[in-house]
């Protein structure tokens, strides 16, 4: 059997990792950690993400059972958004790599305007 | 001082991670894990990359002190990429993410088929 290879573009696991590198997946994902909530919620906890495309997200991420949709039958609806157990379990991964993009952002700036000035 | 927060679209590190949760730098780096490559390595490594998109992927990568580009005085010209130190420490979180989706691929497909056939 052939070790699965993100690098092989035939690969299945590449198609994994177009749906976890991507960054609305990501944001989803980490807006979702320990909690549960409901769409308007994940919509304004984001800000600049289109309905369009957080609907979107939502669906690739709940076609690979990493979020579960729990919709209420109430009057008005009500659905919520919860991570699955495949879901906290990418969160590891995922968390470190926000975490990294918050503990060494001011490091990147300073890399960015350095190579701009040198330009 | 405000800490920072991926989740808030106006803070820095949501820069960074955008640069970072894009399925191309995940793939660079991740290529470039203990190793020096040549431009056409890069290239061939991964096949359906355009070379326009390695080419912006690297620059990007560059600007923010990610991969070093060295280039050699020879003809034909050389021109290698390797990771610097702080390309090296997203390779944690990044590494990380390639593995889950290569452990988790069987997964995450079975769950892909069965949401598709409950349609």
């Amino acid at each position: 059997m052939v070790q699965p290879n993100v690098l092989d573009r035939n690969c299945g696991s590449r198609q994994v990792l177009n749906l976890l590198a991507d960054r609305w997946s990501v944001l989803t994902i980490y807006a979702l950690r320990g909690q549960t909530l409901r769409y308007g919620e994940l919509h304004s906890a984001r800000g600049d993400i289109s309905q369009k495309m957080l609907t979107q997200t939502l669906q690739r991420l709940e076609r690979s059972c990493l979020v579960a949709r729990h919709a209420y039958p109430e009057i008005p609806s009500r659905v919520e958004y919860a991570l699955t157990e495949l879901g906290v379990s990418v969160l590891e991964p995922l968390g470190a790599l926000c975490r990294w993009a918050e503990v060494n952002m001011a490091e990147v700036m300073v890399e960015r305007s350095r190579y701009d000035a040198a330009d």
